[in-house]
């Protein structure tokens, strides 16, 4: 190919010089809200003591309001919206930004949110496996018309990693399964939604079947980014605060300040991670 | 319930009158990126001859960041994301946004981009029936673990209407089937993507018998679209403008000022639909 261009990133081999952009990046951290990437951008340059203000940092995919993505040192931060879909678009293109810019060895985390099953409201949930609604550590991917499956196993060695920064940083977390589903209401057993065929007592039974299953959290993105960085042969590891214990109700009720605390649970916890692996902290 | 949160706009049965603020609404055009969706509300302000100044509209989920959402007189024009579960929670909040605020006779369109098969760049397709990557008319919905299917039928009245708005606005235009896949590359055969196990060749077969099927473009959310307004008895169109041809070649190549022209095509035609039902043009 002469020319690549990543279009939803607003970025082409062409136009930009890959390798000297992203050639120095190790570390990707991905998340669904742009606002919370953007915050952990800011985090991170302070945690990292670099040069310059944090809230100057500016979005490199300003030519789109697909994803939004912050370079921070060795860390990029990059939202990719919400659902399988969406990241898989941008996963595409990282990956392809990555081989262009000539990275190595670089670690993905993804970010994020989710219900948690039961678990206290604010407990982190580092993924050990990612699963389906059936609770199958696969991802079905479709290829022209046909279903493929693949695995979605995780860096054993990141997570347990993880954990112990965890204990450093005085944050309640857990290693378990993470089921990813392709909506928020029903297919997550949600009550609330503007469709609802099962009961409440059906729904609770589902929930217990996951937690039996090793479920701890459910999201919607954690397989296929599973699936496609094993694949690519990335190391990655997933972790997600819990909002909410879907056992107690499905909407998420706490107030503003409480769930914004919540939500820089994994942030501490990567960026501790992060911070030991460059030796500024121990 | 006493409360009910909409968690994803940032809006609430307690904290908004939900009846005053949307009570009027007749129209709910929504789109993948929150940009187009901010400018089609200023074209329609512009449009309606609405009092005030266009740029002064504002963004009634500004409280996060997950969609974006603008009121113009009877018109609500919302941003949904890329692909199902990310339209799909944005499909659930405004179903019981439109029922909290009792609105009656709400036609709902879907504006997009997407991938032309056998189309000249530019054209614009009136979505006769979204289908799957097997090109059947239904969506498949997991609910606590079983795979539900569901009809993907549209409104051909609707769709009708606006073929004959598209002979007077002068836009090339033709009603066919539209495939939705739940990623962009590797399921709607591109070669360019970050995985790609098939031949040139191959791809081609699979378009060839998309098009034997009637399929004329490929997006990522039509499905879920037609589904859940069917089944909550929401007349609904999706109308999609074709921005290549994927006979040709996968990667959208065309000027950044083409591509906006070709953006706000889908757009002319609604705009045009809704002026005739409000009595503005005839």
């Amino acid at each position: 190919m002469e020319e690549d261009i990543l279009y939803h990133f607003s970025l082409s081999t062409k136009t930009h010089n890959l390798p000297e952009m992203f050639g120095d990046i190790k570390f990707v951290c991905v998340g669904g809200s742009a606002n919370r990437m953007k915050a952990f951008a800011q985090f991170m340059h302070h945690e990292l003591k670099l040069p310059g203000i944090p809230e100057d940092i500016k979005d490199i995919c300003e030519g789109t309001d697909r994803y939004c993505m912050y370079k921070v040192g060795p860390v990029l931060s990059i939202s990719h919206g919400m659902g399988v879909p969406s990241i898989s678009i941008m996963l595409h293109e990282l990956i392809k930004l990555l081989h262009h810019a000539q990275c190595r060895d670089v670690v993905l985390f993804r970010l994020g949110t989710s219900g948690g099953v039961g678990l206290a409201p604010g407990t982190v949930v580092i993924t050990d496996k990612a699963v389906d609604y059936s609770f199958r550590p696969q991802f079905e991917q479709i290829v022209l018309g046909k279903v493929i499956t693949r695995s979605t196993e995780l860096d054993e060695g990141v997570a347990n990693e993880l954990l112990q920064c965890s204990s450093s940083q005085n944050i309640p977390t857990v290693i378990g399964n993470t089921m990813c589903t392709h909506d928020f209401y029903e297919g997550q057993g949600r009550l609330d939604g503007a469709l609802c065929s099962f009961s409440h007592e059906e729904k609770l039974e589902y929930l217990r079947k996951a937690y039996e299953a090793g479920v701890r959290n459910i999201e919607m993105e954690s397989t296929v980014f599973a699936a496609m960085c094993r694949i690519c042969g990335l190391k990655a590891a997933v972790v997600c605060v819990a909002l909410l214990n879907r056992f107690d109700g499905d909407q998420i009720t706490s107030p503003h300040d409480v769930l914004v605390e919540y939500q820089q649970r994994p942030q501490v916890l990567v960026s501790h991670f992060i911070k030991k692996h460059l030796g500024l902290v121990v």
